[in-house]
């Protein structure tokens, strides 16, 4: 049989710790790919570039460990799996993943998450996707614990097949190389973030603003991801583009617009 | 009874047209504060800004027809929702409005809409939001007809109050001026952008790529909001942010992780 063919790619750019870790994992079930945007795109959501040039090029970043082609390009997330799958591949990926994302895309975080908008791109276009992200920030994260849940997600997501419709977000408890205490099914947690805006003069009197804020939990289920990584397990949501309500079409038709 | 609070904002920053009748509209229900971006921001989906500063002026557009306090901001669609509610409103709106958007956020599009993540973003803080739509991408729309059914819309999200988790979004048949046919509450059509890349050489022989593509819809049925606008309607879809596929949840826990 043929080896499965592994699209990655990533928001924190192509030379990100996660990343490197994310491709070495997927060598082992796996041909891998790999088209990565060539800077960090944290925070840019489901961003693509419409209003500017696209540069992409064949790179090496890591001639042992890395994979036997992987390019680099200018555009967010979502551009590079466009890109990939319609110029960069010559056949359509068994399977796109995105990550492992530094830091956390559990619970609202799914909706501003780069990582995430690579997985939902290529769910869009038909193509089973997973984002996985460790909840630790650093740079220097230790991912050594993260391969065994990685590859069984994706081992599992190959077999089965994704629930129609759907992409996986799964998130992975900080456990300095130990093994998570297992793997959960969970909802995406109810939460915001509470922003505070840092106010600051430039040196030259004007007015900036750094936004900060506090990550807050509204959401006391047991069921939801948030839960599931304080108590040391993988979270994984299954996460949809269909954005429709449609628990709340009726209360709406009740809505009197056209008198 | 105190008049209402609108907050507007929109993606194709705060000299579009667009924003501009959708001021004129809204000051028509209540008090309007406007805070948009400086310049256009199409195609951002839900980016923020962490990785940078971000500025806020109050400025003067219209001074006739524009709101009494207007403030352009450098950041993205979310970023102008954050920095308003938290550092330049006096207090909590009572509803966010979005757009008006020079170009459709029906179907898939809502995923790479700026106008609808701005919606979203005071979704997620407990508003009750709008993003609202023309299907014509030009600069010189014309937005005369669009006011009823904005306004409308509007008054009953006042009044009937936003089923929980969602906001609204609306698309606006192009008509030339005359009235919509009415106004249907609908599902998100299933669709997906067939991508083209447009590739190019640079001046200096540098490769460049410019993302195009079509809009292929792959839903028949007569429920959803591209149908809808078909026939001449205006189209609302509630649309959540919770993105967990909960039909899903089931499906994944035969997968075989933990042996």
């Amino acid at each position: 049989m043929k080896n499965p063919l592994i699209l990655v790619t990533n928001d924190d750019g192509i030379t990100a710790p996660g990343l490197r870790s994310l491709i070495e994992f997927m060598k082992e079930i796996g041909d891998v790919v790999v088209v990565a945007p060539d800077s960090p795109q944290s925070g840019m959501g489901h961003a693509i570039t419409i209003d500017n040039t696209l540069y992409s090029k064949k790179v090496i970043i890591d001639k042992d460990k890395g994979a036997p082609a992987e390019y680099s390009c200018s555009g967010t997330p979502a551009d590079c799996v466009k890109l990939a799958l319609q110029e960069l591949l010559d056949r359509k990926p068994d399977i796109v993943v995105s990550g492992i994302n530094h830091g956390s895309n559990a619970s609202i975080n799914v909706i501003y998450s780069g990582t995430m908008s690579a997985a939902i791109e290529a769910g869009i276009e038909g193509i089973p996707a997973i984002g996985f992200s460790l909840l630790d920030y650093s740079w220097k994260a230790d991912f050594s614990g993260v391969g065994r849940s990685a590859k069984k997600i994706v081992q599992e997501a190959l077999t089965q097949g994704m629930p129609r419709g759907t992409v996986l977000n799964v998130n992975i408890p900080k456990t300095d190389g130990a093994e998570p205490k297992g793997i959960k099914i969970c909802r995406q947690a109810r939460a915001n973030w509470r922003e505070k805006f840092d106010r600051r003069k430039s040196p030259t009197g004007r007015e900036y603003f750094w936004l900060t804020g506090e990550f807050e939990l509204l959401d006391k289920g047991e069921d939801t991801d948030i839960h599931a990584l304080s108590e040391g397990f993988v979270s994984v949501v299954p996460t949809q583009f269909d954005l429709t309500a449609h628990h709340a079409i009726q209360q709406l038709n009740s809505w009197n617009f056209n008198e």
